[in-house]
């Protein structure tokens, strides 16, 4: 029996349709596709990622029906159009095209035109009419057959081209003539033989045979080997060979070319938008030489091919249920179309269109939640310049809209000028030729973002879409001078401390105030405006009802006050699932009580254990521990009542949501003032000398803080720190619950590596737990707080069933478990991260988007562990991986119960968890 | 059936032996055993494990027939020693003691003279012709009991006894007569009274039945219950309990008590040792009141005795095949025997006695290994004070034997002056009255310890000992005055500088200086004196050859001069398992070379990625990068020959011995001085301002160094250095190959923890060593070299397979591991990890062994997984865990090829292997 390596498509028949994308590619079933539901695509044939298997494994040899099966197809389609291939007066031109079962986009280049040759020049200037454009068409095909088959380098016909224009003294390739044409071609010509030894082939059958194989080979070559390595691209067998006839938008008037949309992708409105060149190419409207005329112009210029497009776009969106990016040509007045695809689209066009499109009965809900990128979906959320504010601004120009959101402040140059001027309060804009690693801290420290050079993935760009910053990248005018402080955009100069204000949506960049708002979603979130009159806000709640109803994955949030943790119900957190209890300790006068407990700290703990051991003097000891004991107690007894109320407004705010609360982690000197200046003050608002504060300092300092002295080993340290904490805790639940408030705290012990660790720490919470509750002469029960650990330590992770026998609960930290697991410290990997990035060592930053081959097995087997020792361990993650769409995934399939991220990250949880759902099901 | 919970040891019958552990506990079984072979041992009996388990799971009830069996035993024993259990006119009185199948220190006292009573003590008094003894031994056993059984505070019965004392004006218990004992009595009735509300017991039974059930109960007490989780102790059923026969060494002058070994445990010499006291009880030759006399002169005092004595020991060496520690009573001339066990050895001893039994056909030589501590191996390699030296010098005192070693040097009083006179080139003993974690720099900087209090566990002692420092501590007779710096020994006053010496074997403390010798087998190894002149030497080579034979595991050495090649190499090396680079570049004029590519290391980076990227004018960057390339790779240049001759040299030493060399792996800003000065003469030095050279500092300075730019981080980012290290060990092995010698080098890339890093490192490994050989005009096979990874990241472990597949060779750096496996740094860990071990949390440090439950499950894991991935992957280990010896017995379980210690620790590794085998197979 004979194998079938070729699909054709066209009026005569069809053989392949979209459900063969294994087989012909994505790009052939679609071109099948296409011309099976009637659409004008022209017509051909496409090679099978079998023949190109074969092809591979066989020392480039074709399967041996594969010839045959070529020619008998051209033959059909030579019949179809009524041209012969190779035919000297009514030649037959073709595209050759890669195209796998997955999008790899630059693996390999298109050849147009193929089948031209000198011998047929002569023909297709007079079918043509036009011999410029046949001598055109020559031209390029030499070009690329020649660079892209035969290797010719590029820049050789390059420079003859060049040389050319240059003897005649112009500019533009549109300003050769026919006879310049003729020039180039004798030049291409020479090019060819001297660097293939051979003459250009004349034979049409030759060009496609060798066209053919380049696609073959272009499938092995390093790069797309590489491309595949890094996407986990696994088990394809090769790319498909797409042959089409030719159609020529560049033929006179009469034709065209054009990309148009079937509804607008930036807003997602229901309308026909695009854009179209008359007698030209595809690539004249993407390289932006002549200004492209809106679609709807098409209608006076051609009634007849604007007619048959909206027929089009109807008929595509109906069968495809999606909105399509579509390529046509009109040659002649005849519209073909060449391809189409999913439209690109932002998150706002995404989310109207999807819920949209349900009502429209177009699509379920299930797959309107798939059509919204979760990575992107915060940027619904992002601030927006006031729109009256922007109309009353000057527009200084216009950039790249590089990261979402608006922005407004005082122009600084530097990195650290940023830094200095946000510490004192003032909103920045840091402006940048471009950013480089070293500028990570202004970048954070600046509310946006705004370089001359770079594109879209230049490092301002990339940095300031992950940090959620507005940025403007590539603002070509702006003449930044760093050293001189100065901005120049023609003549108007702005120097440091100038406000100016960047759109990140638009690229704009407007000079003077401009007022930034909430989006309009968190606007109506605020009360601020009724959800009755926004559309988008109806559109999102709608997304998200069934993002809920879909989703099993809890979604909590990270919220250290009450403020952050309404917003953060309001984003549709369904509890905290970190409570850093340190910020608390920062807040007004409580730094300074905090402070004075850690300069008697470090004495308290070595005279009691001096005590304990018998070693010395003991009576001695004990009245040298007098002093100090006191102070500890008193700072205690100071900051109790402000943790306690902490707690109550936190408790209050979730209404009867659970609340994790982590004790004390960070190490204790990050508490005190590390410069001179500083440690001179707070001696002497402490009353010592300067020289304890420093000694203290000196005493506190770790070459590794990350792993040093800080979470639970503090509490082993200084147990009424930890004794002081869990008694707020449960005191401040004990006055909501009298309220009537539900009240659920969960108290966590962070940074477990051993089991006795917690058991140790388990212990001392509970029987504080049961202390308070026995003082106020209530039951145990009175209270339902659960005890459990982060798991951050992979130590802890190997050891996690030990671990779960201690523990009501697990919260990942994966932000530690990456540090430690990977071996980075988080503070100093930028130096080498992006390069990591870079050369494909890790394809996304790990501290962005989870490893989920390395500390992803830490946190399966972990669960695995955890869960096989005590069923009913409640699983969570509360590390910044929990807001990261990509990660929520990962969890999901790994087994927790819920994730926790920042107030602002909870939608993009909830519809990355939904999403993590309808993944598992297909 | 009737269960069998009493076994019976004595004349009429002996029910046990010695392998009944499980069932009589440890000291039962013994009892029996040496009752069964014809020692004088008192007879009694045995309450079983099981009767125990039964007591412990059944409310505290005795199973139906032990009460019966108890009496049976006792009518037994009162038929044998003609006496009656509660007679009042001829009491047999006895001993209760503990004894589960595993010794367990401490868990419980024992109790003398159970049936003594008011109605009996006339008898007693009669019987011995000795009423004070009587009194006496009343008084013990109602303390005993009262303390012991019933929980009466041990103070108030001492304070009693401290009154009658003051009454009559004397110090000493002896010093009191029967008269005060009888007032002395009569408080402890009035106490017990008090404290338990009855009167003290009459009735021998109930006596017995509570020291019985005091016995089982104390098997569950919560000090027990953790020292059995702390020592693993697990599956046993609980302890047996021993009641025996009373025999008194203090009933006058023909009673006596001795303690003996069988042979001298401190040099292992054949011959009898110990001592013993006339009319005294064991505890009085422990307390030390009166002075023993050497067993020699037992003779005279009773020869019978004696010579019952010297049949004795060689019953028992023949019998137990060890060396033994054996309690004895002398009653009115009958000698008893009541206890043998191994006896505490030196080293030295151990050594000499293994290899002495094995020669006497005692042992078998895999017994003679086992019988070596080897954590304690090293102590025979410890430097020594000159016999003849310490003979001229000034004994100043003597302390306690802390850490062996001997030591001579400046007297310094302070950690911190420690270490400034270390890095000022001098010898210096740190003298402290007690040392705490702060001074941890310094002891590491002395070269030798001198406390004035403390014990044998004191903090200076068990620091000491780990780093393998010699220590004398608890020389209580020295002043120590820290600040103002001086040491008073009666009339003697020492300063600062002023010299000392120390003797870590003898605790002698001298003054002046005293010559520091190479051990006696240091200086056989090195030639100093024939091998046929030392006996130990012959000892040592001897048990050496057969730990060779027995081990399966390698052993191998870190060093990284040829110097401590040749030395490791000696000590039975069989290659060199970690050479680090980077000390090379600490040598001579080679900072400076290296401190140059560091300046300019970065810029050179950066210029290279600009124009990769093509951001910016690329001609004016290259422009810009001529400069600072140039000293780049003039340094590399510099470092190069240097390199290379340090590695000629290594391999020379190895002699065909395979060398693991690691590439550059510790963060830059090591080699760029921190101080101001240093920095501004570096500065000069290479011709930049100070600000560059800040700048580079700054820039390079990191939060977490542990976990940052370094390892194969750094050959990423610079790869020339990396290359250049490649091409010296390849040229060097070429050199050495061309003359003759075998060379093995193994490359080896640190800090790996993606498969990624390893696969691009590789190639460059690769790439440079084929070229290195082809530039040579040498085929690729011309040095066999092999390139692997260290495995010191967590990720690399869970990823083995992976990385497996890019690796010849596996080299666990354990160190690393057990830093970012526990999250503990290992310079700032100090803080807690000490209250970690006191707190039980961790058993011992888990650096200084391996963690075997956390640590050592990572390491199983990348075993198990490399191997899966490669069969043929080559395992070693390169921390200092190689060579502790409970780590390298769990490397060799857990299947690996070598481990890899620091020279001097090469032999504790051989025979730790050995031990690991011999356990493995029993």
């Amino acid at each position: 029996m004979t194998e079938q390596f070729v699909y054709y498509f066209g009026k005569t028949r069809t053989d392949g349709g979209r459900d063969m994308r294994a087989l012909l590619g994505g790009k052939g079933a679609n071109l099948a596709e296409m011309t099976s539901i009637g659409l004008p695509v022209p017509p051909g044939f496409t090679i099978t990622t079998e023949a190109c298997d074969f092809y591979s494994t066989h020392d480039g040899r074709w399967p041996q029906e594969l010839e045959d099966q070529i020619r008998k197809s051209i033959s059909v389609l030579e019949k179809e159009l009524g041209r012969g291939f190779g035919d000297v007066h009514n030649p037959l031109l073709l595209s050759v095209r890669s195209g796998a079962a997955v999008s790899m986009p630059g693996m390999m280049d298109t050849v147009l035109n193929l089948g031209i040759s000198m011998e047929n020049l002569d023909a297709l200037k007079r079918m043509s009419g036009n011999p410029r454009f046949a001598l055109d068409s020559l031209r390029r095909f030499m070009q690329m057959f020649g660079d892209v088959v035969m290797g010719v380098p590029h820049h050789d016909f390059e420079r003859a081209l060049e040389s050319v224009k240059a003897g005649k003294g112009v500019k533009l390739d549109t300003e050769l003539d026919a006879g310049d044409l003729e020039k180039v071609v004798a030049l291409y010509q020479d090019i060819y033989l001297k660097q293939t030894g051979s003459p250009f082939p004349a034979d049409p059958w030759e060009q496609l045979r060798l066209s053919i194989n380049a696609v073959f080979d272009s499938w092995n070559n390093p790069r797309a080997v590489r491309y595949r390595e890094l996407n986990d691209i696994r088990g394809l067998r090769g790319t498909a060979v797409n042959v089409q006839s030719m159609v020529f938008g560049n033929m006179g008037e009469g034709s065209g070319t054009g990309v148009c949309f079937t509804r607008d992708p930036s807003t997602g409105a229901d309308v026909f938008y695009g854009e179209y060149l008359m007698n030209a190419q595809g690539e004249d409207v993407v390289a932006g030489i002549r200004t492209p005329h809106p679609i709807s112009d098409l209608a006076q210029e051609n009634r007849k091919a604007y007619d048959e497009l909206i027929a089009m776009r109807e008929t595509l969106e109906r069968h495809y249920r999606d909105m399509q990016d579509i390529e046509f040509t009109i040659q002649d007045g005849e519209l073909f179309i060449l391809q189409t695809r999913r439209g690109e689209r932002t998150v706002f066009a995404a989310l109207n269109m999807a819920v949209d499109m349900v009502e429209e009965g177009l699509i379920d809900k299930e797959t309107a939640l798939m059509r919204i990128p979760a990575q992107n979906f915060n940027q619904l959320f992002a601030s927006i310049l006031d729109a009256s504010g922007k109309k009353g601004a000057k527009l200084l120009t216009r950039g790249l809209n590089a990261s979402p959101g608006g922005a407004c402040g005082a122009v600084v140059f530097s990195a650290g000028d940023a830094e200095e001027w946000a510490r004192a309060g003032k909103d920045v804009i840091l402006c940048r030729q471009e950013t480089s690693p070293e500028d990570i801290g202004g970048m954070a420290a600046a509310r946006g973002i705004l370089t001359a050079r770079g594109g879209m993935t230049s490092h301002a760009a990339v940095v300031a879409r992950g940090m959620g910053a507005p940025c403007v990248a590539g603002a070509g005018e702006l003449v930044i001078d760093s050293d001189a402080k100065t901005i120049t955009v023609g003549d108007l100069v702005l120097r440091e401390g100038d406000i100016v204000a960047i759109d990140g949506f638009t690229g704009e960049v407007f000079a003077g105030e401009v007022k930034v708002r909430d989006s309009e979603i968190v606007q109506v979130l605020k009360g601020a405006i009724p959800a009755s009159e926004s559309v988008l806000y109806g559109k999102y709640s709608t997304l998200m009802g069934w993002a809920d109803q879909v989703r099993t994955l809890g979604v909590r949030t990270n919220a250290d006050t009450p403020k952050d943790t309404e917003m953060a119900v309001l984003f549709g957190a369904e509890g905290v699932g970190l409570c850093r209890t340190e910020h608390m300790f920062f807040e007004g006068g409580r730094t300074k009580s905090f402070r004075k407990l850690i300069l008697v700290a470090e004495r308290v703990k070595r005279l009691r254990e001096r005590i304990r051991a018998g070693s010395g003097d003991t009576a001695e000891m004990e009245n040298q521990l007098k002093g100090p004991e006191g102070i500890y107690r008193e700072a205690l007894e100071e900051l109790y009542p402000l943790q306690k109320r902490d707690f109550e407004n936190i408790f209050r705010a979730l209404n009867g949501r659970p609340c994790t609360i982590r004790l004390l982690d960070p190490p204790l000197h990050e508490f005190l003032p590390h410069d001179r200046k500083g440690q001179e003050e707070l001696a002497a608002e402490m009353g010592v000398s300067p020289t304890s504060v420093v000694d203290t300092v000196n005493a506190l300092h770790e070459f590794n803080p990350m792993m040093g002295h800080r979470g639970c080993r503090l509490g082993l340290s200084y147990p009424e720190v930890s004794e002081m904490q869990v008694r707020a805790v449960i005191e401040a639940a004990i006055t909501v619950v009298r309220e009537g408030v539900k009240v659920v705290p969960e108290i966590m012990i962070p940074l477990v590596g051993h089991d006795e660790e917690l058991r140790i720490m388990r212990r001392l919470a509970r029987e504080t737990a049961e202390k308070a509750l026995s003082d106020n002469g209530l039951p145990p029960d009175f209270v339902s707080y659960s005890i459990g650990t982060m798991i951050e330590i992979p130590r802890a992770c190997v050891m996690a069933d030990r671990i779960a026998s201690e523990a009501d609960f697990f919260s990942f930290g994966t932000n530690d478990l990456t540090q430690m697991g990977c071996g980075f410290s988080r503070d100093d990997a930028g130096k080498f991260l992006e390069d990591y990035v870079r050369m494909g060592i890790y394809e996304k930053d790990p501290f962005q988007s989870i490893d989920e081959d390395g500390i992803g097995a830490f946190v399966t087997m972990a669960v695995q562990k955890g869960r096989r020792a005590k069923p009913s361990l409640k699983i969570g993650v509360c590390g910044e991986h929990g807001g990261d769409a990509a990660s929520v995934n990962f969890f999901h399939r790994a087994g927790l119960d819920y994730v926790s991220c920042s107030p602002y990250r909870v939608p993009v949880a909830r519809l990355a968890a939904a999403q993590a759902v309808i993944e598992a099901g297909r």
